[in-house]
């Protein structure tokens, strides 16, 4: 076993297909170990609120209609993106923060998103915190 | 000479002007020694397939009309990303993966893809191996 | 205080959402006592030209009509995401670099670049100078 690591990522991105793969990627990180904290802001921070968060999200530009009704079928089919990161949470050390800046930037308040999201802060203290790896998603 | 560094990069998007950033950025990497694990997924792993891998895959949207042109041009012109990508696997320590997960959504067998792609991996334990710097493209 | 840390930035996407995310996240780093060296390519370099930094460079498709005229609102109301990275620049140590690659891939010469932009250099050095950690955006 590697020592303690940890992993920082920033979710900027809203559409099911990266947030499929965000949440794919963070469990996995949590299951081999790694202390995992992440940063929700801009259109991934709009597809946490807890009146859409398992709604339809759509995908990537490039995934053109063939690619969308694919996303749409494994959301439909599968186990979804915040199940995905509810069991992560369960697994090991998961912590999810909304940005301050994004917060303000589209007037949301703390109990207008879902419960994954631990907190607010701000994108200095997360940046300050970011001692190893960093994904921008 | 730095002592061996490791990057880990995961290839979520398949448009051709991302494409050729990340195998600019993976020969670089490469070619100063860094030793390269990539992990292959969503539409990413479509142009990784054998009959589709020099074909147009456009680019983001945000290119327009007028720099998707201008990608063409240059996937025309001069070497694709995945002559570069072939050149840093000759020069040095880079290994390609395809997403296991992007496997079954996609419904695609080892044999569907180009032989860049080293074998089939899982993003768990992609995320184990991951003890260097990390990048999402 | 951690000891000195450094984070490596590419730079792709030339939207005013990445772009802003981007400065914010450049200035906390920076403000954290992280050194901080940007690569700018492709969308992102065409942002920074001189004649159009400060024009709008439009969102993420996933914004859509709604979330574009959030973005253009924020741009005309607050700090642009140039100002963010001017006043990082004052605040620690933040190099701008565009790359060499896509200078010629877009018949650009240094100066029809904003003086933000402290020279020129290959993807390979970039990539050789990038021992810490790592952002696509």
């Amino acid at each position: 076993m590697p020592e303690e690591r940890s992993l920082s990522i920033v979710l900027f991105s809203g559409t099911d297909d990266k947030l499929t793969s965000a949440a794919t990627l963070i469990a996995g990180a949590v299951a081999m170990g790694t202390k995992v904290h992440v940063l929700v802001q801009f259109w991934a921070l709009e597809s946490f609120q807890a009146d859409r968060i398992e709604k339809d999200h759509g995908a990537v530009a490039e995934a053109g209609a063939e690619g969308s009704a694919e996303i749409r079928k494994l959301r439909e089919g599968g186990a979804h993106w915040s199940d995905t990161l509810r069991m992560a949470k369960d697994l090991g050390d998961l912590r999810i923060f909304a940005c301050a800046q994004s917060m303000e930037m589209f007037s949301l308040a703390q109990n207008d998103l879902d419960p994954l999201i631990d907190g607010v802060e701000g994108a200095a203290a997360f940046m300050g915190d970011a001692t190893g790896a960093l994904l921008f998603i």
